[in-house]
């Protein structure tokens, strides 16, 4: 079940992931799936939200900007990441400090 | 047509807005529309983008946290604020600042 991201309080990160799909799966969904594991895995990760329509919009949430870069250097995301273009047709990645919610 | 927002290079500043609505529309597309309608008319907007599928994430783009802050001190944003129990079960802002993108 899906559901807001339970965050300490700020400051922290959070990386937010625009994107438009491609057809198809073409192993979407298993790597999709698999890189958000190596996420909660990583030291640093405090959560993930995830919504898409057309668009699709990812929040992933992290203590500092070296549990981002540790996550992105993951061999195994690496390898995704290679893959990137069979999977979405236009994606941004945006790598922001939380500053303040409520 | 949504697509991904055209930002300038950072630093700029994100506002993301995670929820879960309330059952019925009770107001809600009307509000939101008029409230987007707002945001791009203030000055610093920069772009928005939003998915919903269970969760529903939007993420607005401004240039300072001053923008961000005369846009949710909008009259009219402000009278929406006071209904946004009849809207959402749940939500979560977050202000950030955009520090890379790619």
């Amino acid at each position: 079940m899906s559901q807001i991201a339970d965050t300490p309080k700020p400051p922290y990160y959070a990386v937010i992931f625009t994107s438009f799909r491609t057809d198809g799966d073409n192993g979407y969904a298993d790597a999709a799936a698999r890189i958000l594991d190596i996420a909660r895995q990583q030291p640093g990760f405090l959560g993930y939200e995830s919504a898409r329509q057309e668009m699709g919009i990812s929040v992933s949430y992290w203590e500092s900007l070296e549990a981002i870069r540790a996550w992105k250097e993951h061999p195994e995301h690496r390898k995704v990441q290679e893959n990137e273009s069979l999977w979405y047709r236009e994606n941004r990645i945006r790598i922001c400090k939380v500053e303040r919610d409520y």
